[in-house]
């Protein structure tokens, strides 16, 4: 197979989770976006790293947003919302933070492909995104995709990661038409010290 | 159009550029990675996240990696490489870099959308993966889908970012494919202190 | 000499910087963080996380601030400040950023062992720190202080880096000092997801 | 009391601390150090920038070490260990991590306040370093020092993070002098794309 048929087959995977999407999930996500005082974004290795990238696009926006775990996060309080990025819902330093985000009266929404994990259990709202178990067809298309080899075509928690990150890329899309935000807008928001 | 579309707009848009990724470039890309010391990893903003994302599978299979910036990252040099990761190819902070690390003899790759950018030209690897500005398909698709709205689908660099994203993910595979690596053996180096 | 003795040592040479310390700069320093409106911090290396660490204190005094290159920092405008911590005042991704910062309109307050650096020559305001080079006192303590060894106690930037954390934290007890804060006040805004 | 005074008080009390260290606790943690194969270091907050400071000059010094939450630290090992610095002994995202590396037979180091904390108990090396609470000198010469102020000269951790700062660089010069290592060839190590 071609490398750029291999690229296509993972997108296309992609694609087969925005089928399967909730729409009442995204729409209650939306909504605890839109009315959170503050909102606090955590994932652990590369779903922090989507998690991050979400931010930063939700600063342009005009949020007011922190990444747990940087350098001038303030303390957490009850009408801020914690958004967890985990794949499994039970990454243990997140189930920590999210347990901690909970005592301090603030709501929790979670990305995650599993609906009843520890993360799951402890969130206000809760969007599905599939990963490599929930989808059959990405299991057909991707686990043993190449012929004579075993291995998966996304390994580890890849399919879930790639999935979250053009999901909440089009958070952002919808957040800006709803907020009635433009390009430009974003822009001047984007670091100027690069 | 419903939420659910609009993920998959931004998907194919994602295919869009997998069908005109030059399978030369690639194959120059991955034999560069291949052969050298020690990988070098950079990006600003989110394509900076993309690389981390990228860096930490690197890691997973076995490769001495570093994101440039990060706490041990040691000096660069000769026989090592530097992977920038810059849609415009021009971000400045990245040029700057890119230049230190040819003075010092190391080879450098770029991944971007722009090949005759100040970076691509610094570059000995280049590999071109659409943005907005650079595939026809896209701009019709995604600029300006949503009726009504003159705004992006995909607003500033995110359709390079998420192209990236998954093109990276799929070198992982050709890298897990040519080394004979299992899913199990990225497993036992993934991080076990999350 | 006891290893008691040689962190009395490195102390003791932090304490000869505050001697040398010009007042007059000092409070040119800490009117320049008050009348900002947001105050960004940046340093390459461990500098970088002497200054992290003064960003994190700001947050905890209700400041607004932010560390360049994280996630949520929007762009500088012309009523901010941007903090660098530069030993040399040479460290070129520094002097790169200041110019930035400085097109945009915004002020500049340096922390260096070099008043005639290029950061210093962008600087509206400068903090002359000692590093090894600056101060006899230390030279003659440390540079040689281990007989028949020829190597300093402080290598590197140490001196300065450990001098402009003690002088920070300084800095932040004047300013608690002035704004009338308590600790109390400073542990509610203090992270509660770690 | 003048600025330049308040900076040499907070300097006199890490020297104070430097009288009351406890040498073989000292020694048993550089043989912790030279044995392992490879150091993970973690910290919270201000203690995790005094953390990676540290683990930046043990890089320069030719150790494998990683951050823990960095983009490319792998798995811990049995023949690894990982630094804990942790003023109050009882982070409890600190606690989690070195527990994690416990069960994986790793060997624990901790730099703390308090012998008797959850994370001291987990360790098999411990360094006490004096925080507000445990020197008698430092209460006297720091909580009250400002004559009408209730508030302390240095609030919440900072004279243990200053101090864990100081003592982490004097272990960097024992370091360098029992493995006979030159400034010179830290140099070469140091980053070089700044």
């Amino acid at each position: 197979m071609s490398f750029s048929k291999k690229m296509e087959l993972l997108a296309q995977a992609i694609i087969a989770n925005s089928w399967v999407l909730d729409e009442n999930q995204v729409e209650r996500f939306i909504n605890l976006l839109i009315k959170s005082k503050n909102v606090f974004i955590v994932g652990a290795g590369r779903s922090g790293y989507v998690g991050r990238a979400f931010a930063m696009r939700l600063m342009h926006l005009g949020f007011t947003v922190y990444v747990v775990g940087e350098t001038t996060t303030p303390a957490i309080k009850r009408r801020d919302t914690l958004v967890a990025i985990s794949g499994s819902g039970e990454t243990e330093s997140i189930v920590h933070i999210a347990k901690g985000a909970k005592k301090q009266g603030a709501k929790i929404g979670v990305i995650t492909s599993h609906l009843k994990s520890t993360i799951s259990r402890l969130s206000n709202v809760k969007v599905q995104i599939g990963g490599r178990e929930t989808a059959q067809l990405e299991r057909d298309y991707l686990v043993r995709q190449i012929r004579g080899s075993h291995e998966p075509l996304a390994p580890l928690g890849t399919l879930f990661e790639l999935s979250a990150m053009v999901f909440l890329d089009t958070i952002i899309n919808e957040l800006m038409y709803r907020k009635g935000k433009t390009e430009a807008e974003l822009k001047k928001r984007h670091s100027n010290l690069e």
